[in-house]
């Protein structure tokens, strides 16, 4: 299709993956855990294949599990849903974030993103017909932000809605309560929709707290929240995610993820409801331990030479390529693999701004610290 | 979004399996087995979770997948495929189809499909903006066709593909070699692509089989070919299917589901890879078994006094309301689950041309000898 034509290829993330398998190089590119889930996880997840739970989930998501997703709202966010109608299941965030914007936008249309953005983002708004308006995330001294009247100015008659992701990939910003309020002042005045990514919700460091958009006032009516189980509970390979908000945004994802999948794995849906509800702690352990891993990377990266920033949350710190004499990352990240080993993301192919983005490096520290010691102690010969 | 307002609520099948589920109706609605598929399969799966298959597996798929899968078409159906570059994994039959009419239709395509149709193929023609072309599909004593002159006249200058399924829900029609060179010999000469749902290619009857449109000559080069795991291994919760057919399509196919989902299940996919390699047998009892449940099925609706219509494959048998009194099927499906305790789909639901469809109600025979059994004997005192 020709309005695809620009998004063909794999992406940067399967490309990064595969020349970490080819080179046998330290892999901190990809997002994904070499850990894996909670036990009782994945001891239910095994007990519901063996128990039967092989056939269609509902199209919205086993019972069990909508109510788990809604009870975590409630209890962790204080936003309650209806979990009847107003949680749908999907085939992980992805496709959420697809059906949403499948299912809100007309062709024509034009959705506020904030630049860098998450991949799919643009290819499911060219799927849509509708057109990505970014606003920049920069670096204002302490962590990447937005400038307030440039959201403001981004909204036109054809606006039809806010998509934020929080805590954003690759900056590693969580949003807080003022960015969130200018975001939803926005919405409000408007009267846009918001659709808000949280897939790093739980994995927020130093005390910083996740705060959704969803739970500001006036937003819950206008706000569909999705996230997913892949990074709470390091399942990403199993595609449980959802999307929580007034019926009639739930409706139109659900609308359009019966055509997209139908539904996703069933005996994984009954694993995730499982941990949602039992396994807390574990996810407790898993924020130490990732705040540990990155202070470990970070550390490493600082002591190679390299300017990082601050990752408040995510998988994910950035550091500039020109410390180690690249003033372009995609080169940088070409040439890593194989005069140091180690694989990294330029985050240039997560920027609209090209020239903004030119100079960064996304590392991702979810990986064993065996690794991440390989990766910084590869990264110290080779400055 | 405007495109889609005709498919929002929820899906026929959904719609009549929560009627049974309130009503304790016996559900020979939608289509899914009420028994488990091979053990060996179910095995693997969860050696796969234990053994920390839990990540992202590749965009394409595993590797072992995709081999196992382009082994089968080559021996069970005489089409090799590369598994690198022509085999990829979908979220089930229902995202490669998404897929395929997302990435390879242009706003204002016109796609040739067969009436009835599957309720997923129109709802992705309109996500992509293009437009079905009915060719009706038609009783024609024995069972039901087209006529190729039909078929001819419904190509015009904007027709980009013929979407074809074979074995055909809700008809049970097995496309034999002679419609299917019809389907090839318009597809050859206005230069067509075509796209083939064949997710029920090993449950046919009587000594039927399935032949791939794939296999015949000059097609495999224009063919994308779509299946599934969920029927043949009676694991329609898993949602792991693929396409097969040149580079370029596949390609398109990669594309746009690495955004829709970016991957399915990655220890359901270890799971099917294992099924694939080992469990022929199982499939051939399963068929075999199949056959029998259909002729318990069509034994006693005729008994009951209704009229059906032959099955050559797939989970399904249709029947005319009119045998029951019934000038409308929907009305008979609407009155069944209460007043004799069975629910069916209306076939309806599944025809762009709702005068043809309307007496036609479809049962599904994928149910226990012994739900069967009870459903044949409430319509028996029903009639
Ligand atoms: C689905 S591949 C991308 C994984 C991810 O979230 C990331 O690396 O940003
Ligand atoms: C995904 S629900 C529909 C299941 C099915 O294939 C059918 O009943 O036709």
């Amino acid at each position: 299709a020709t309005r695809l034509r620009a998004f063909s290829g794999p992406t940067i993330f399967t490309e990064m993956t595969l020349l970490a398998q080819r080179t046998g190089a330290a892999n901190l590119g990809q997002g994904f855990p070499d850990g894996d889930g909670p036990p009782a996880m994945l001891a239910a997840a095994r007990a519901a294949i063996d128990g039967g739970m092989n056939q269609y989930p509902p199209a919205n998501g086993l019972a069990v599990l909508r109510a788990a997703i809604a009870e975590r709202r409630r209890a962790d966010h204080g936003v309650a849903y209806d979990p009847e109608r107003e949680v749908v299941v999907t085939a992980g965030a992805t496709e959420a974030i697809a059906a949403a914007l499948i299912g809100l936008c007309d062709p024509g249309d034009e959705v506020i993103v904030f630049d860098p953005l998450y991949d799919s983002y643009a290819a499911c708004l060219a799927m849509a017909g509708a057109t990505a308006v970014p606003v920049p995330l920069e670096f204002d001294g302490t962590r990447f932000t937005f400038d307030p009247d440039r959201l403001r100015a981004a909204v036109g008659p054809r606006t039809r809605l806010v998509l934020l992701n929080s805590p954003h990939n690759p900056t590693g910003t969580v949003f807080d309560r003022a960015e969130l309020a200018h975001v939803a002042g926005v919405c409000r005045d408007h009267d846009l929709v918001a659709v808000t990514d949280e897939v790093y919700e739980y994995l927020t460091y130093d005390g910083v707290t996740h705060v959704p958009l969803a739970g500001l006032p006036g937003m819950r009516e206008r706000t569909l929240t999705i996230s997913s189980a892949g990074k709470t509970f390091s399942a990403t390979g199993w595609k449980v995610g959802w999307a929580c908000g007034p019926a009639p945004l739930v409706e139109a994802v659900r609308t359009v993820k019966q055509f997209l999948t139908f539904g996703t794995g069933t005996p994984l849906q009954a694993g995730v409801a499982h941990a949602l509800t039992h396994c807390a702690d574990w996810v407790g352990e898993l924020r130490d331990s990732l705040q540990r891993r990155r202070d470990l990377l970070v550390k490493g990266l600082t002591a190679a030479g390299a300017r990082t920033y601050p990752a408040q949350g995510t998988y994910f710190v950035q550091l500039d390529s020109r410390s180690f004499g690249f003033a372009d990352g995609v080169e940088f990240c070409r040439a890593l693999p194989h005069d140091a080993g180690v694989v990294a993301i330029p985050s240039v192919a997560l920027y609209a701004d090209k020239e903004a983005g030119r100079h960064l490096v996304r590392f991702a520290f979810c990986k064993s610290e065996e690794l991440l010691t390989t990766a910084v102690d590869r990264l110290g010969r080779y400055a």
